[in-house]
């Protein structure tokens, strides 16, 4: 299958630095490639991919200095997609909304998968008017805020299979991991662990526009080594970092539309304990893979029951459900799906021109 | 004929605040309803117009604190146009190149007027790959960044012809117009004023972003009544403000690419002395309406040549080249224009498709 990815052209594919978003381009393109598609993937030129790669721009624009509006750039790369639409079966965007208006006008299939939150009040009015385009969720809950919008199908993201691996240590602490920031309530990770007795690792970033609250609200709140802050770490490190975890601690205040830390944690056979918020849910199998608590005391009762779980059985769930390349076949179903969807159309069309009944279909709006 | 005005959602047409973009979109609405047009204002639902409004959003964003994402709006009101463009004969957007994927590929001719400044480098490259979507320059000086944009003609901005007029006043000070920035160079203008012994009167507003800049770099400059701050002005005081000046200052350190400040001036019969930055050569008939200068002492040079020009033939000149009708007059044109080209490409796709020889033209893309 000819098979375009375009990607935010914010952060290389894979990103230099954090970038969730980012990261899964980069997996489910080298998934794709390793399934034996002709993958295309439009992103900055510093991006490093086994797919052949359409440079829209030098450098990703968070390390470029120079350039003060994004927009321009992801608008030109659009139009540099649309010349190449017929080159391709199925384009998938990762813009947003973006591509809505312009490719709902011409005949390739294209899919768009949304990874942010979508409960703003624009939100409403905008898939109210594109509700004809295909979408994917990241999660089912994602989903909640705009019910009626045009999602074709949920997938959940998937790592590498092997890109993190469970390690022979013994577990002894409790980790957070990820970004310091009100909405990951890394407060209310640091009350549990120290009602539980059991010391707190936290592997985390601090963002420029988080870092008073670090100051202010989490600093206070570190006692070395119960509660210790040991920065961002790499990829390489994380596969020590959550084996030598009895549990990663994901107390998050905001319904977070995935989570990959939670299959990471998994990916090491480490359990999660989750507040019932976003995906948690979906994610998590209670009482296979972590638990699902409403709040810190929930979340303290629950450490009592981690005993009960099997760190190869977790492996074992993130195996049959969050890898790459499960997440690179449900993508390939739904291209299939738009595709055989769009031929019909064709056909349709084809029918329609020879003056006999016409199907609407939703993929493609008459100019 | 049906013109479609598309204007950004940020503020009311005509803004409630500050807004020099929205302010011309309503003067030339207003004159072309005038002119016996049949227009459409797409627009934020709290504008005022004579036309026809389109309400894509109920408030101006600027002011709706509960939109975070103002391109997730404007891009679904280009949805909105789109679907109704068949409705109009011409539509005129005022969105920089945000319609001009969407616009390229479809039947009803459209133009985009410019606003800002076209500097930046991601510019090159956004419109050497738009070079087929016709714009407007507000000047030609706007245009030296990217000259081979798809420029069809440059149309100087305009007032409505009575809505400043000379005041029979004795003009006493030099006047300066518009927001305290380093790029306006207020420093300047005080400088200037304090060489010749004449006072200034800074009729100003200090947006949030430069407070820091006028505390620390203008505050310590003022000497009232020598050198007075008179805070933000009204429409409505604007008449008695510029007749009571000898000269409008407007010693500009960046090339703006118009000056509204200018033409309102020469409204009033005050003539002005600018540095020659952007549009100003091309605004200002040397000698006549006011001089072009190179620096501060060139300004000081010029204040004594003020007494030889006439303030009546200063208001004469504006009422000849920047009213608003005139404006108006000359979008016209170039709607006429685009309309005819259109109707010659579809004349061509219609002999092409009876197996005849197909002409090109810019301004629609095939699919």
């Amino acid at each position: 299958m000819r098979i375009a990815q375009i990607a935010p052209l914010t952060e290389a594919i894979p990103p230099k630095l954090y970038g969730g978003t980012e990261r899964v381009i980069s997996w489910l393109t080298e998934a794709l490639v390793d399934l034996g598609h002709d993958v295309t993937l439009f992103a900055s030129g510093d991006s490093h991919t086994s797919a052949k790669l359409e440079s829209a721009w030098p450098r990703a624009l968070r390390l470029d200095g120079a350039v003060r509006d994004a927009n321009a750039l992801h608008l030109t790369m659009l139009e540099q997609v649309r010349r190449r639409a017929r080159d391709f079966d199925i384009l998938h965007f990762h813009l947003d909304y973006y591509p809505f208006s312009l490719f709902m006008r011409q005949a390739t299939p294209f899919v768009t998968t949304l990874h942010g939150r979508l409960d703003l009040p624009e939100h409403q009015h905008l898939f109210a008017t594109f509700a004809a385009a295909p979408i994917v969720s990241i999660s089912n809950a994602q989903r909640l805020p705009v019910p009626d919008a045009g999602w074709v199908r949920t997938i959940h993201h998937g790592l590498p299979e092997r890109s993190l691996m469970p390690q022979p240590t013994k577990p002894t602490y409790f980790a957070f991991l990820g970004r310091i920031s009100p909405e990951k309530a890394v407060d209310d990770a640091i009350r549990i662990a120290q009602r539980c007795g059991v010391p707190l690792k936290l592997a985390a970033k601090v963002d420029n526009v988080d870092r008073e609250y670090f100051e202010t609200t989490i600093r206070p709140l570190l006692r070395p080594p119960a509660v210790e802050y040991i920065g961002e770490i790499s990829d390489g490190q994380k596969s020590d970092f959550l084996s030598g975890a009895a549990c990663l601690l994901a107390p998050s205040a905001w319904p977070e539309p995935f989570g990959l830390v939670m299959i990471e944690a998994m990916a090491c056979g480490c359990p999660v304990i989750a507040y019932k918020r976003g995906a948690a849910l979906e994610i998590i199998e209670e009482g296979v893979t972590g638990f699902v608590v409403d709040d810190e005391a929930g979340a303290v009762a629950a450490v009592g029951r981690l005993a009960a779980l099997s760190r190869r059985a977790i492996r074992k769930r993130f195996e049959a459900r969050f890898t790459a390349r499960r997440m690179a076949e449900d993508y390939l179903a739904v291209y299939r799906e738009l595709i055989d969807a769009a031929l019909g159309t064709f056909d349709a069309q084809r029918v329609s021109a020879a003056g006999k009944a016409r199907r609407a279909k939703p993929t493609v709006v008459e100019p």
